[in-house]
């Protein structure tokens, strides 16, 4: 295998498939970035075993061949070299020779005979959305997933793609977030409906990946696998067996409370707040909803934090206490002015909900600590 | 205890107090802040027990008095006040209550009887040295300081000032960095040479707090102790006792080989050379110069790096191996076009030097790798 590629080409495809690169694999040619050299393209493939990320670039290549190179070093080197065309030699089955200006490097190659065989999906259900709405809506619900691995369904996010909307929803057993997408999207004629859960890790890898333009990011399901496709770049990875929570039953439709207060003063008082709830055992924060003022507090050994505002409130007053963390991973997926919370009562769960419209909700169980 | 303050100069004075709090002290004492109102005066004292920070403000006092606050959480709650006036209020042997726009919080506090007393220096040499220069001078040698506590005295970094010139020494055994400052500086009267070991420790955070203008430092010296008053903050430590190494016996006069090479692409050789240095045993790197060329190689399991530029080359051609970190942290500290290097040979140590002028000089000991 020997060719020559744009040293900025070759760092971009690095840095995407290495987000599927084993640290520390058992299987040692897992740590390896399996390259492959045919007419004029590069395709570079790295796999943790389940999730493969797969990049091919324009190369002017003169011998054809495939070899597995090691990861890390190999990605580092490249991020370090100037500007320019970067000359990959491999000659032998032991080394490959990197050339860029007057660098000259030789790596330890693995042998692309063991690296495991990339399965693509032959067939499937066919979905499309663009790369920047699919790269929002999975920021916007992958705090919610659950890291906890005693109920597995929920390390996964539920895809769930109909005529009239696509939604993205994931909980874990004390908050629930959903983003949905109206449009654009397409869905093959005849289908009613697509439901796949996506492991949470590959959620990630996919949000860091998936550019930030409109191009529809093409995404293939069979029955246990996904295939996601956009620009150069393709992503595999098994998805989560097993039916996934029916969510539409803990959404609660009616509330007693409606309460909407400045986003940025509630964000900057939680903040505050929050440095003396980490102080406690419970990392609890308070709000009360009373006459126009929202209080926010927190308490620890070491004192208390008070904070007040003015807040709009419509229905009965109420006192409620959150997990700080919760509520500080939900403000920060609100861009309104306003941020809009609805309650039944201090022991039932608490939605936030956009200013306008209705493309997110979120859910926050509260802690019971008032009488 | 009563007293206002602009939140921004509060904020300054505990970032730089806290460089001198200790994070878990067995003496909880340690990890408050001493806030003392006099006057139209608010300080600010922290201290691990040898290294002592003061900071005084202009502040608005209603109630003189002193109150310890916990240092950590104080200053991350005045991280996050808003832009303003914030009050602080100690009426009881308790609590301090801390008011900032809507925000109220209270902290438990220490006694302040309790708080080590501070001892200033009263009398002493003083010397006087721009604030910018001296924390030049310290960024220029502290990574050569040991930080092997086996030869204590290493742990320090000498200063000497005499009259013609200032020097700042660090070494620790396989390295020795030097800095000189010709002018502006002041010494006394009547007095030829000023020698202080100061730690380690106290260097870094000195640098850290020192402001980049131009105005003078006044540093305090007695037979134990060192004082230096700069803008409102003044700092205060114990020196290292003992004689420090006679480093002028340790520099080389003579060279048989000097040799010049752009320090840029120097500096990007030896970055790529350090990722396979690391992968080996001894993290060398090899420096070859021979025909006005310079050839920089590392190996290791895994492969080898090699680099060629040009390099001017005065007297014998030189094959020579360090440790990679040790040039490493040398280039970064050279700003000059070149990087001019002076060689007896390669187990005798090497000097970097400045293109022009001498006022550093960097000497680094070969590792034996060659026959």
């Amino acid at each position: 295998m020997i060719f020559t590629m744009n040293s900025q080409d070759l760092l971009e495809g690095l840095n995407t498939v290495t987000r599927a690169l084993s640290a520390r694999s058992p299987k040692q040619i897992l740590e390896g970035i399996l390259m492959t050299a045919a007419g004029d393209r590069v395709k570079m493939t790295c796999t943790d075993g389940s999730l493969v990320i797969e990049c091919t670039n324009a190369a002017s290549i003169k011998e054809e061949g495939q070899a597995v190179l090691p990861g890390r070093l190999f990605t580092e080197l490249i991020r370090k070299m100037p500007a320019g065309d970067v000359n990959i030699s491999v000659t032998d089955n032991r080394t490959a020779v990197i050339r860029c200006m007057k660098n000259r490097s030789s790596l330890a190659i693995m042998n692309a005979d063991e690296y495991p065989e990339i399965q693509n999906l032959q067939s499937g259900t066919v979905v499309k959305i663009p790369q920047n709405k699919l790269r929002d809506m999975i920021s916007r619900v992958v705090f919610a997933i659950a890291t906890d691995e005693s109920r597995q369904i929920l390390t996964g996010s539920l895809l769930e793609v109909s005529r009239n909307e696509a939604r993205l929803v994931a909980l874990d057993g004390f908050r629930l977030a959903m983003q949905k997408l109206f449009q654009p999207f397409e869905l093959p004629e005849g289908i009613d409906v697509v439901r796949a859960i996506i492991p949470g890790k590959v959620m990630n890898e996919l949000s860091r990946i998936l550019p930030e333009d409109d191009a529809f990011c093409t995404m293939l399901f069979d029955k246990n696998r996904m295939q996601c496709t956009f620009g150069n770049i393709r992503l595999t990875s098994g998805l989560l067996a097993g039916e996934y929570i029916d969510y539409r039953r803990i959404l609660p439709t009616d509330f007693k409370t409606e309460a909407c207060a400045n986003r940025i003063n509630v964000q900057d008082a939680i903040d505050r707040a929050s440095l003396m709830a980490r102080e406690g055992k419970n990392n609890l924060i308070k709000m009360s909803f009373h006459d126009g003022i929202l209080k926010i507090t927190s308490n620890a050994e070491l004192g208390d934090v008070e904070e007040e505002m003015d807040a709009s409130l419509n229905g009965e007053p109420i006192d409620i206490a959150f997990n700080a963390r919760y509520i500080t991973d939900v403000i920060r997926n609100v861009s309104d002015e306003n941020l809009c919370m609805k309650f039944n009562s201090n022991i039932s769960p608490c939605v936030v909900v956009p200013e306008n419209g209705d493309d997110f909700i979120y859910l926050i169980l509260p802690v019971r600590v008032f009488q």
